[in-house]
């Protein structure tokens, strides 16, 4: 694959790019949390902005589609003073038949610092990064069903936040594991920094065959999957990218794999409960659990501006090398 | 009604969202007129802009597209130094399901400032400023028919500056009254602001039946209409939100109810006409009358970006307290 | 025509708004490009911004889409450290029925300074720039097959970048001259400047019928055409803009038009090659000279954020005369 020598970072083992969690060093995570805790003051209004990316310019590259995410990286681009350029390119000059790559050839040369990349298919942020002018550095916003490692690292920082350490955690990931690109940046995220156990709950059909390969626990039944957890992530059962046989009826799914306040009690009574977003109610979790005490969903969404700004503040000031 | 506890207003009985000039007391909007002529010196360019909202974020939530107001909030906003992010819902998460307040909550979560929001749902705004997070406040920029209060202030702005005092006008409002926004928003203003006398004037078919009782005069006739007013508002006839038996031809609308030169030659020589954009020319206004002495259309727009600038202050400026 | 008396310039022969290449003074050509070089340290990220349109808004006016375009100015508009509005006409009112010119005065009053206009319809920012507001300055960012200047003046800045002196510069432009804005934007531009012969080359089909009168020697074989040339200009094919009896298979106009490594052979050693982008490799290029020692097609790119840089920071600081 492409990931053989990290392409992630410099020669100093400095983050250039973010791509993937996969094959980030545990110090690197840890360094993006812990620079991501000074800018909380920032992502909550109590402090306004900082002058850190003063005019840089940030390019949203968003190849499909997503408001949310696209919405957060603008958020804190702009909160760290930069520049920011949206451009649809699902409606650009990809249209007129110009190759990907000749599109990223161009916008370097407009002369980006960092471009934010979402991309419906995996591996394009790896390619971009091959490619892009060497002082841009390139930010993967979620590549088809491969990887979305700022979830991963603000669903990490969440953890963090109220649970300080990972080493004596029990760690569930509920539902369409199949198509989420969270869970694997989360399992990657957790294994690196030592969480004790992971888990995958879900309907055979919506797990992966590859999990236990990763050094997760399978379980197929939610009772016995969240029991004595500290963390349960919900995962979005991702409807739109199903079709025929595998597809569960939202009923079913819920009856079998859905959170209630009931089931909840059978993880720890101070396990806390996260989910990605958008939520589909009724679905894959209660709205009793939604809106109730051990549920952290909202915190998530401020965590992930801070996570957001401490990714681009750090790629951008390391220096790339050119090979 | 959602109305009966005013929700615009915090126990200080200071703005703190502006939902709807109905319910706002007159020192309130004496209030943001007075703040608002401090700007029209930012909105005609001669301050280039002021840093009163420097570092706050305003989200322009628009549910439905209307890129002329989303335009003036902007530009409102960019002049008072605040960061302006423009999610256009109507292709975001909300299409994957998620319910409105859950959209909601989700970009409070983000640590917004302030939210204008457009809906076609009359309402959608009172319900918004019920959910948001304590940080956050409201902006009306036009819910289904019910209400634009932005426009209504720069009406009363508009008026204020040519005609100085309420207390001796008459004030026409003509045309699609049933379809308008704005002739609501308006009616309530100059009610509360003292106007000495406000007609409505239009077919029987597009003056809704409570008219009457919201003390205004109606008039089927254009000319009776019209006769002796200080201040004529055309409405731009909604052919759009039309149908069928309602929908009344634009020949015909013109040749019973369209403002000509002739006509205003009625109203006191001295009047004003204004019109909230956009307009169809020979339609429910001659071509003439637009580019003529007495119209003040372009002056509204200018004014109407000093009103939005001292609504954002304002709002910003006032503590929301949680009940 | 429209261009009797020259609306470019003001009364003291200032450069006031940019419609075309066409009647622009040698001078004034000469000064954009030397304003230029001095944002070349901006464009390519040595200076972050400078501060020279604080302050002032730019209107991005895009009736017809073109993300490349439109993020070309909206980098340069926010390296002078404008506020920028980006305006996509397309879905706004004038699909409401509102004329041109009251979409345009409706705008000019929101107190814009400068309006970038990109149209379909030859002539639109002539007609745009005799009706907006006096403070408004129209920028000319493409419109039908007329003129697209801002490109006609990136290239010869590349030239003479490249070239130093056009007195003694043999220019070929090449491909598809009939359905390209920027052949006659760079003709008029090279002639002005003094180049000492300008080729046109392309299939009878694809150049127009008076290029002879414009000055340029017309070739109908690539290999002639493009002989002892400093300079060659490719165009790209509009395929989208052709039907029918016009349209060469690309294999075919490859064939005969493709600029390949073989062919180049036949200009200087020295001559460079140019594109306006987007490019389609193997039709109108070979890919290995794309990406081969002689093209400039990138820098062009850099050159053009200066460049346009330049031509806000000039017209912006003149004052138009109201006539």
């Amino acid at each position: 694959m492409l990931h053989k020598r990290n392409p992630q970072l410099n020669g100093h083992g400095e983050l250039i790019h973010l791509l993937s969690i996969e094959g980030l060093p545990r110090e690197i995570i840890t360094h993006i949390l812990d620079t991501a805790s000074n800018f909380v003051s920032v992502s909550d209004r109590e402090v306004k902005k900082v002058p850190m990316l003063r005019g840089k310019s940030v390019f949203n590259l968003f190849f499909e589609n997503s408001t949310r995410t696209r919405t957060t990286f603008e958020i804190a681009a702009t909160r760290l003073s930069a520049d920011v350029i949206n451009l649809d390119i699902a409606r650009s000059s990809t249209a007129k038949g110009e190759s990907l790559l000749d599109t990223i050839a161009n916008l370097s040369a407009m002369a980006a610092d960092i471009f934010v990349v979402r991309h419906s298919e995996s591996g394009a942020p790896y390619l971009i990064a091959q490619h892009v002018a060497p002082h841009v550095h390139v930010i993967n916003a979620g590549d088809g069903r491969h990887s979305h490692p700022t979830q991963g690292l603000l669903d990490m920082y969440t953890i963090r936040h109220y649970k300080k350490d990972f080493a004596n955690l029990t760690v569930a990931i509920v539902g369409d594991v199949l198509h989420s690109r969270v869970a694997r940046s989360d399992i990657h995220a957790l294994t690196t920094l030592g969480c004790a156990e992971v888990r995958v709950v879900g309907p055979q059909t919506l797990v992966p065959g590859d999990m236990r390969e990763m050094g997760v626990r399978v379980f197929h039944s939610l009772e016995e999957g969240i029991r004595g957890c500290d963390v349960i992530i919900m995962l979005r059962l991702q409807n739109e990218r199903m079709s025929g046989a595998l597809l569960p009826s939202s009923q079913e799914f819920f009856k079998r794999y859905g959170l209630t306040p009931e089931r909840l009690t059978l993880a720890k009574p101070d396990a806390i409960v996260m989910h990605p977003g958008p939520i589909n109610r009724g679905v894959e979790i209660d709205s009793a659990v939604v809106d109730g005490k051990q549920s952290v969903i909202l915190p998530q969404v401020t965590f992930g501006i801070a996570v957001r700004m401490a990714v681009m503040g750090i790629v951008a000031a390391n220096t790339r090398e050119i090979s």
